[in-house]
């Protein structure tokens, strides 16, 4: 029997109601998107600021407790790199033990989409939300789990191929936040460009207009060597994943000119 | 004599205090970063949720009272395009004269920076925030400004190319934000890793960990035609701007391998 696709609660504040159809609230899908986001937005409440903090970070999501939990579980979200002392004293405030209510947002563009009017204009867009309460790990164990999961997040293996474990210094000066989601959503956009009847009916226009979507991906180019490097060719593993990527990106890109 | 370059004040929300030599409060760079982005993350405070709304728009710096103004000059920011009803029922609020207090965020990835530690990974990127006060635009010329701006950022001249003026109908169910900007900064990574000085002296470690950076770019693909399309062939406006920016787009990755 199959499984149920597992969803997130449709709360007041995490349903968009314009575009609803493009909207998702699909555990798989919206960890995906916030997984092949190398950068992600955190944004959370300053208390001292009319205005959200908004921080960029790195982050994955896992399952410390099920580390072979796949994509379409229920995990955590893990953040880690230019944590400013902010966020982090604000998580370990022992006035909200839930932890730091955080929005975590991340985007992916597949697209430029070109009709025939400026206000049919749009992307082809994957973009992802969740909300959450965040905590710092203190558990070396978990900590441990945290900093490989994302270090393998920017390569894969990567943790293995480099000087491991952290030392004393190295878990001592890092923070690691882990964020129980407590719901998501993503919006999607993909396919061509769609017009008002009355444009698409003018021959005249659409002889003189093009429309139609310009494919946008990401691309890693070449890896330079740093100025201390001592291996003499780029490793196997990278190389051959960039490579793997690359491909993958752009047939991602042509995939998303079509209606989902 | 050079005119001075204009910075944003320094406010204690808009500071970050790690890594701050990698910050800036230049109009010029905060700016190019904003308007080089597909997709901004808009981030304002919902009354009725503990957690921030973030809500993924295009948006453009520019100025309708000079609006032959550079991206140094002090400007505003105009936001279009998946406006919830909730952003624009805020941003009315009469509570609220001055506006709905919003945080913009836009991230560029530049490069995956592979150094001797998990903890010495990082990205090259550039990241700006912007802070500032929305209002519903509803003067016609300023909104039909906006709505220039907005398109010709998708692609330059696009607007000319296309059917316009909006009609009423489309003046009626188009909403443009303006944002009267308090404050920015911009965080910029570039350069090759940094490793601690201990694996930095370790030549077993430097010989067996390949370090340098794996520049990252986005590139645009052939436009691919859509199904009502009447036009022979890409335009050239289209393709010689598509062509150029990809070559500037690699570019800048390379550019940013070196230290600023």
């Amino acid at each position: 029997m199959p499984r149920q696709e597992l969803e997130y609660p449709s709360e007041p504040f995490s349903t968009g109601n314009r575009y609803s159809g493009r909207g998702s609230h699909a555990l798989e899908t919206i960890h995906r998107i916030v997984n092949t986001s190398p950068l992600l937005h955190v944004a959370f409440n300053d208390p001292n600021s009319p205005f959200p903090a908004v921080l960029p970070m790195i982050g994955q999501t896992g399952s410390f407790e099920r580390p072979s939990a796949d994509l379409g579980d229920v995990l955590e979200l893990y953040l880690h790199g230019y944590v400013s002392s902010r966020i982090i004293n604000l998580a370990r405030n022992p006035a909200t033990p839930k932890g730091l209510p955080l929005t975590i947002s991340a985007s992916h563009v597949d697209g430029l989409v070109l009709a025939l009017t400026p206000n049919s204009h749009s992307l082809n867009y994957r973009s992802a939300i969740l909300f959450g309460h965040a905590t710092v790990v203190t558990s070396v164990p978990e900590k441990l789990y945290a900093m490989q999961l994302i270090t393998d997040a920017i390569v894969p293996s990567r943790w293995e191929h480099t000087r491991v474990p952290p030392n004393a210094a190295e878990m001592q000066s890092t923070s690691v936040l882990r964020v129980t989601i407590a719901t998501g959503s993503a919006k999607i956009r993909s396919g061509m460009p769609h017009d008002e009847r009355g444009d698409m009916e003018d021959e005249e226009l659409k002889g003189r207009v093009w429309t139609g979507v310009v494919p946008v991906h990401t691309v890693m180019g070449e890896p330079v060597a740093g100025p201390y490097n001592g291996v003499g060719s780029v490793p196997e593993y990278l190389e051959r994943w960039r490579v793997e990527e690359n491909k993958e990106a752009e047939a991602l890109a042509m995939e998303q000119l079509k209606e989902k």
